[in-house]
């Protein structure tokens, strides 16, 4: 097998696709990958970057026509391109069906129903103007059902208050469950149906950004329910006849039932720690997946915790890195994304730190988050 | 600290810089790199990749002379020009006081004998013709002074034979130490004096290529042996004042006495396994004494064995990996340098493997090492 000719493509070129360019370069792959960003990430670390508008069907038709296996990073990309494109017989890792599910989150909910995914308990709305008539139900979580992320489009609900100023459009409107925890799970699979599953991991929410501030793995949870999170994981990504890889954000509710939140079809963030922790990184794997290779083994080889670098407040420009010259706890590994601007709450890097158990990790992530910050 | 624009320049795109250079990527440190070959391993994964002659004075003191700092990651490099560019106020890591030491064999057998290094006994040859009056000293070593790596410009002479066809040139003639072991540790020094320094791995050299075959970590070897071998690393460094990385090759002889073989002031093929088994890996680490940051902790946190990729006999074009389709042992890590030819015992890539002890990751790394060949 001749590695470099592989004529790969990704749709997005953010930190996930810079990740899996630095996995792609250990396995002597040369990547194509399109962003509209000029200065995206990948754009200094990807042999072929190409500026383009993954939304556009032409930009994504044209990228895609003389690639073999085309993938995303992101999963707002134009979906009707890659279907052409399949058709045309170019492998698309996820399928664009999968793509276009998880790319509204109502199609996820009804998806969950229809294969008896355990989730919260919704309904649709068409019309956000409505939302008034849902009195009865608060407390509730709107959700808008496209282009929701990293805490966008997502609104709780808890007084009549909150009904005057309802987020715009289609909508998810979901039970307000009692959560306990929140996991993650990553899930692989490839064309010849093998999976491999990673170790759930917790994640701890910052509770004004809606963003992950820290990930540990193991999970600090009951055995049972890992395994559980982990058969749901499996059961979807079968469901889905996946091929690539996924991952499953899960509720732990007060009295430990699981329910799962939302999919990711790509690398993601609850899996930034495999590229230390891991036998197989989350981007290794999706790279065995786009070559046809059998998948990786997921073994977690060190405890870890995961903390993203945020944009602080009241910070607009070109970034800058106050702390990176002092001493970082040891075990800390720097991720720094090559953003060139730095803006209020913009993911500009992550930190992956290890121990010999998760709380000795978060005792040190705590350390390296209060020294390491990004400003202008 | 912007540190997107640090202005770092490497003499040398091969696999060490390509290693190097996807370290960098992880800072958000963009690198500028040097080679003669425009097909060099980084060609491909290096923002600023030049086609230059890093032997040819002109040519490295132009790449260098609008960089802030300049390293290196093969030590055959124009000297000269470093020492120009430095003094002109480029920082230059090694110094190329300690390049130029370390191109020559002998001068670095010298500076073992002058600051009471151990090595093995020796004396310099100016002219190979004068062999044949040493044969009252054989069995000996005859190592050519310069160029010689990888094996290459090394010769044992047991018999009056043997002298018939000496290496071409001034070279050193060291006593053949009835070798048990060899050791390689790898040191760090930043500008500040701070200095880590890494377990020390223990080399199986293969007998016919007089590369590297397993290289495992932690040595099996006592423990104040490896507390010895670190101790003279952590001298060397002082005693050469050194900025950066250097990787200190060293015999373990039948009576348990610690002789230094040669450094290397780089990171080193006896150090690829710190990418995924130690905290700090030695690319990192060199680009933290680029960046003129804190140095990081050396721990290592999996037993690991690593194997060289090497082309196979026979073989000589474009490489191809049979074997890559085939589930390799869990743990295995792969690097493939991206060389697009193979030609017989050409380093190709590496794996690493790690596992709960060395003897099980020795186990797995024979199993990788009967799948995956290099061919055309």
């Amino acid at each position: 097998m001749n590695l470099n000719n592989q004529k790969i493509g990704i749709l997005g070129g953010g930190q996930l696709g810079r990740m899996l360019a630095n996995t792609a370069n250990d396995y002597g792959v040369e990547l194509h990958i399109m962003d509209p960003n000029p200065e995206a990430p990948c754009s200094t670390t990807c042999q072929n970057f190409i500026v383009g508008d993954i939304n556009d069907f032409d930009a994504v038709y044209n990228f895609g026509k003389n690639l073999k296996v085309i993938s995303i990073e992101i999963e707002r990309v134009n979906v009707e391109a890659l279907k052409k494109l399949q058709g045309e017989g170019v492998k698309v890792i996820p399928s664009p069906e999968i793509i276009e599910t998880i790319q509204d989150k109502g199609l996820q909910k009804n998806f969950f129903k229809e294969h008896g995914i355990p989730t919260a308990e919704f309904e649709l709305m068409d019309d956000s103007s409505k939302i008034t008539t849902l009195q009865s139900k608060l407390p509730f979580v709107q959700k808008t059902r496209r282009d929701g992320y990293d805490g966008r489009g997502v609104k709780v609900c808890r007084t009549e208050e909150d009904l005057k100023s309802p987020l715009k459009g289609a909508s998810v409107i979901e039970n307000l469950v009692p959560i306990k925890q929140e996991l993650a799970v990553i899930v692989a699979r490839n064309p010849k149906g093998e999976v491999a599953i990673y170790d759930p991991v917790e994640m701890q929410m910052d509770p004004t950004l809606n963003l992950v501030d820290f990930l540990s793995c193991p999970a600090n949870c009951p055995e049972e329910i890992l395994k559980e999170a982990q058969v749901i994981a499996e059961t979807i990504a079968k469901k889905f006849d996946l091929v690539g890889i996924m991952a499953i954000e899960m509720f732990v509710t007060k009295d430990n039932q699981l329910l799962v939140n939302e999919l990711a079809p790509r690398p993601h963030n609850s899996g930034h720690h495999s590229i230390e922790a891991c036998y197989t990184s989350q981007y290794t794997q999706l790279l065995l997946c786009l070559l046809n290779l059998p998948l990786g083994d997921t073994k977690l080889y060190s405890p870890a915790v995961m903390l993203n670098l945020i944009g602080e407040d009241g910070h607009d420009g070109i970034a800058a890195y106050p702390g990176i010259d002092k001493p970082l706890p040891a075990g800390t590994f720097v991720h720094i994304y090559g953003k060139k601007n730095t803006r209020p709450g913009r993911k500009m890097g992550h930190l992956t730190i290890l121990a010999d158990s998760v709380d000795s990790a978060l005792e040190k992530a705590k350390i390296a988050k209060s020294i390491l910050k990004v400003t202008t």
